[in-house]
């Protein structure tokens, strides 16, 4: 007997027939001789529904505790149609609101952590061979009143009560079969990854592949719990998330992440004197705008050099106005912005001991031509940005060079 | 300044546009120095789509505590909405779910009545300017579970925290302009009355008259809480529902209500006998089928009569058969059913006092040779079941008959 945790995405409990089959799923497990708790996602697009009625009401204003009561709507109903599923099919069951476990967040609202979750309830549960579902995306906050977690807050819902309940694992149900070597969309050879360390899963999410929220893969890690992010239609194994190291396949590469969610910005000629780095990006940080990648090289003549750094597209213009604000007292030439790039990043635990990864990724794209903008590494990735229309040619070129294809 | 209550109907918060009208209206009453606490519906079909959900998950199951919590995530939704809209136009207000007040509630899941409202996290919002928005329809059960009160609960939920708040009136804003004299669809002359009695607008509700439920004009009556039933749309004066009778106007009759949801079931020649009656009432009140009225005349031998009475139109093919099987043992002739009749109800509490009320009607209704099935009467009210294809022509030529119409 093991106990699990199901976390069943939006897509999965669109509507009634996709209810039925997470039902037919959680009653596999429990046949199964497992203990199960639930946590669910509002249906398909209800919460895109929500915060669009939220919006047209208070407009901009997400922090004033009536959007979280509004949104976390989407979650109860989930929860509640999931448990009426499984008794139907002669599942004991029954919904934990936050507030009735209680599951305690910090923070502010529409943005609060999860502080403690209470699961005496379920665990009493268990002993009844009771199956918990529980709204993913909300906690109760110390004023006795509700918050949502931000976007994607579920996943780390399903994770964080993985940890308090001291479950053997957490299956992550979605849309896709599981973590892939890169983009299927993009890069027909990509191939399904059977086991992925929490810290290659972090890159990846954090790079760009949409399959798991990147402070759910980094709360799986600090608590332990292992991951199984699978199909909800297939049911086939998916991709185990955990702390082992890759040993058998021995691959220096896990996968090649992607995102086009980035602009890079450049001041070009600005004064080469200590200080001007910081003036600048005290300021950004002030605004809210969330700095990736920075490249500064040594100036030629030591009097000016290009300063160059990434911030999420839609913070652009932000970011310029904040950068030329704060250049106010410096010499610089002028700020360039170009939403035109994608940052390309190759992932894997392996390149921590073997020379030659990056070396390896900067010959595959000169060999296409492809420039290499900026450049950034970590222990267990390279990143570089290169011009948005090459996006495909660098993932497969770089899919091919790593060995990962589907053959 | 006034302490007010306002209840908002599911068509006066269908979307954002309506919410923001329904705001501007909260607004105008905290402008002229009232404290105000607002109680909201769920939004336009919201309910009827969540319950269709709940029900295709769970078949003609209501009672297993997560429909509740499917169901009510309606007004939760509308209490956030209508929160930020005031906030919006610069009226502070917060939401109170059910849970967080606490409103308390006993009974059976989906079918809760309330049993308590604690009412000081309310006004320790009104000593800061504060309006209170409270989603309807729901109670916090003592086993910490939430449940909804049947459908039309939200004018309940008002009128009960009108009740706890002490509040000066509770004004229920709704789709029509207030309470007609009867249906303005039917009756091209119908007027709206300026002020009805409890216990007349108790009649009209239990008569088909649609404005109010019957259970929130009950609580009204006996918690003394005034309703003004008004136009969310109009803005106009509605009508004032309260214990003070119609001196001014004087009218013996304030209503014509009607009723096209009963079908009429008779017993031909049953046996005469006592025992009889009993023998058959009792079955259809174990089968929970609701009769309304019962009409037995004298046999002219003594040995055989006809039962006539009526029930809900939905429930009569299961009353002619627990009536079958009742009269097991009981000599008759047969059972029939009719559903193409209408109830027709005169309704005034002016009627108490003036005899010739009931003679009238029926000598309105034989000029126009309209046949009088049954009758029942009560201290301000006659009821008549009629062919139901005279409904119009009844309800005008009694309209006129009692001086009812808009000249």
């Amino acid at each position: 007997m093991s106990r699990l945790v199901l976390k069943f995405g939006g897509t999965s409990v669109a509507d009634a027939e996709r209810i039925e089959r997470a039902a037919a799923t959680i009653k596999s497990e429990v046949d199964a001789g497992n203990e199960v708790a639930v946590v669910v996602s509002a249906m398909g697009s209800t919460t895109d529904e929500l915060v669009d009625l939220a919006d047209a009401l208070l407009p901009g204003q997400i922090d004033d505790g009536e959007y979280d009561i509004v949104v976390a709507a989407g979650e109860q109903i989930s929860a509640g149609l999931v448990a009426r599923a499984l008794k139907n099919i002669g599942i004991p069951a029954r919904s934990w609101l936050s507030w009735q476990l209680p599951i305690k967040g910090v923070g502010t609202p529409a943005r609060a952590r999860i502080e403690s979750i209470e699961t005496d309830g379920i665990t009493q549960g268990f002993e009844r061979g009771e199956v918990a579902v529980v709204p993913g995306y909300q906690v109760l906050l110390d004023d006795g009143r509700l918050s949502t977690m931000g976007r994607g807050g579920s996943d780390t819902s399903a994770v964080a009560l993985a940890g308090a309940l001291n479950a053997d694992r957490c299956d992550i149900y979605t849309d896709v079969e599981g973590v892939f070597t890169t983009d299927p969309r993009l890069v027909a050879k990509a191939r399904k990854l059977d086991r992925i360390t929490y810290e290659e899963m972090l890159e990846m999410a954090s790079q760009g592949a949409k399959v798991l929220q990147t402070r759910s893969v980094a709360l799986a890690m600090k608590l332990g719990v292992p991951l199984h992010v699978r199909s909800s239609f297939t049911g086939a194994q998916g991709t185990l998330v955990s702390d082992e190291e890759n040993g058998l396949e021995d691959e220096l590469v896990s996968g090649i992440a992607y995102s086009r969610d980035e602009a890079k910005i450049t001041l070009v000629q600005v004064a080469d004197r200590p200080g001007v780095a910081a003036g600048i990006f005290g300021p950004l940080a002030d605004a809210d705008v969330n700095v990736d990648m920075i490249v500064q090289n040594v100036s030629e003549d030591g009097k000016f050099t290009d300063l160059t750094f990434t911030v999420g597209r839609d913070d652009a213009d932000r970011a310029v106005k904040v950068v030329e604000t704060a250049l106010n007292d410096v010499k610089y030439d002028r700020v360039e912005a170009d939403p035109k790039v994608a940052k390309i990043s190759v992932i894997g635990v392996g390149m921590r001991s073997h020379a030659g990864v990056a070396h390896r990724m900067f010959q595959a794209l000169a060999d296409k031509a492809i420039n290499i903008q900026i450049i950034s590494t970590s222990e267990i990735k390279v990143s570089v940005l290169i011009a948005e229309e090459y996006t495909e040619l660098a993932l497969r070129t770089l899919h091919t060079t790593y060995g990962l294809d589907d053959v």
